[in-house]
């Protein structure tokens, strides 16, 4: 049996993860939110071993990591779903409207909690048996699992042309340099894990609904025509893809 | 008169920025600290304005900036130095020290406060006289001031080879992007201001201290040569240099 663990599965890109992955044979869903009881969409999916976690409480990240280790012993493929825009909902348009609360509240969801996850999940993840992601080419160089966090093109600097969303573009930048960071560590030794930070692309969900009417329909993706693509590059990631920062259509983004 | 304002001047890269800076002719230095009482190398400089900065405290932020508005109306030159590597005072080797303390305090001084000096100085910034950084080519684009801070080539996600000091590397990281973030807002308009994230090389301060011995000799400066060599790149910026990330020879580093 493989084990996906989906954080941030009670809504959007999450959910869709975890129902696409709940329909694989073979595969075990492990889906955490902070309110499972709200998230009509987490219970409606059968099959899911779904798990209360607010990722901003370190405490509950360890205690979830030791009962998946003593439930499951191991962790195929972890996804970092959970993200914020802002505690306000809508991106910073200048500076002034930066505020101190607001920027460290978006760095614990979006950037802290993934590196979090990393820490307490490393031990179940090396124990992964390699079922999500490909084999190498040469078949030599082996993975015991797959790590994906959900970045943004927007945490991009070099292509960063217009500015605002501080707390946003911050925090999925410095994600971008922990994805770099855990690919470096994790490239190391035996089990080796393969971690990737992925742009979704502008998807039909809360998080970016905002900004809906500034976007071209052909470029506003379904949450399924998304989470179809980002599946397709978990699929095929081998060890060689470690540390890359890429859009759904498996282009590297500029860092 | 110019006036510059160097936070984080209680010692290394910062106090030596204030010295210099204090010998020129028409230029007012304002240098802040946490603790101007225990830096003697900031008792001995002549004619400058020392004051109490704790930058953890946006407040206190704040109501510097009102003193400085009240009492010089302008800064020329804001230069942001204060930095840490963790408050352990080592990096951290591997994930398993990753601590979710220590990394907020990290980002704290290292890329919170930045962003927070640049929200409040804004309005004595746009006020500046141009006297720091270079007239443009065409002598059509001015600015009205200058503001760096120090980033770090480690903070480069392209440059990643090592892995290793979460808290530092991700914090100047997010640290590029508001500087990129900054000089995209801060060069529309009137009154632009060039904003600079610069990398003083590895220098002989406490911060790097522990890290000395993995240094070849003439790859470690001193705390005057960087200075000399980043004055070098501030006296010599226009805005076309805005948002740039560079070293102390004014060579690009990759994002």
């Amino acid at each position: 049996m493989s084990i996906a663990l989906i954080q941030g599965a009670g809504r959007g890109l999450g959910l869709e993860f975890a129902r696409v992955l709940s329909l694989r044979p073979n595969v075990q869903v492990i889906a955490t939110c902070r309110q499972p009881e709200k998230s009509t969409g987490l219970q409606e999916l059968s099959g899911v071993d779904v798990q209360a976690l607010d990722v901003n409480q370190e405490g509950q990240i360890h205690k979830l990591s030791e009962y998946v280790q003593g439930k499951y012993g191991k962790v195929d493929f972890l996804l970092n779903s959970s993200g914020m825009l802002h505690p306000s909902g809508r991106g910073e348009t200048r500076l002034a409207d930066v505020d101190l609360t607001g920027i460290q509240e978006t760095f614990m969801v979006n950037t802290f909690a993934p590196l979090m996850m990393a820490k307490h999940f490393t031990p179940v993840l090396k124990k992964g048996s390699g079922s999500f992601g490909a084999k190498s080419a040469d078949g030599k160089q082996t993975h015991s699992a797959v790590m994906a966090s959900l970045s943004a093109r927007v945490g991009s600097i070099g292509d960063n042309r217009l500015g605002g969303w501080y707390s946003y573009r911050m925090s999925k930048t410095a994600l971008n340099m922990a994805n770099r960071n855990l690919a470096v560590e994790f490239g190391r030794g035996k089990n080796q894990i393969i971690c990737l930070a992925l742009h979704p692309g502008t998807v039909d969900t809360d998080i970016s609904r905002p900004y809906h009417k500034n976007v071209p329909k052909d470029q506003l993706f379904s949450v399924e025509h998304s989470v179809k693509q980002l599946l397709d590059l978990v699929d095929n990631a081998t060890l060689k893809d470690s540390g890359r920062y890429m859009d759904y259509s498996g282009t590297d983004i500029p860092f």
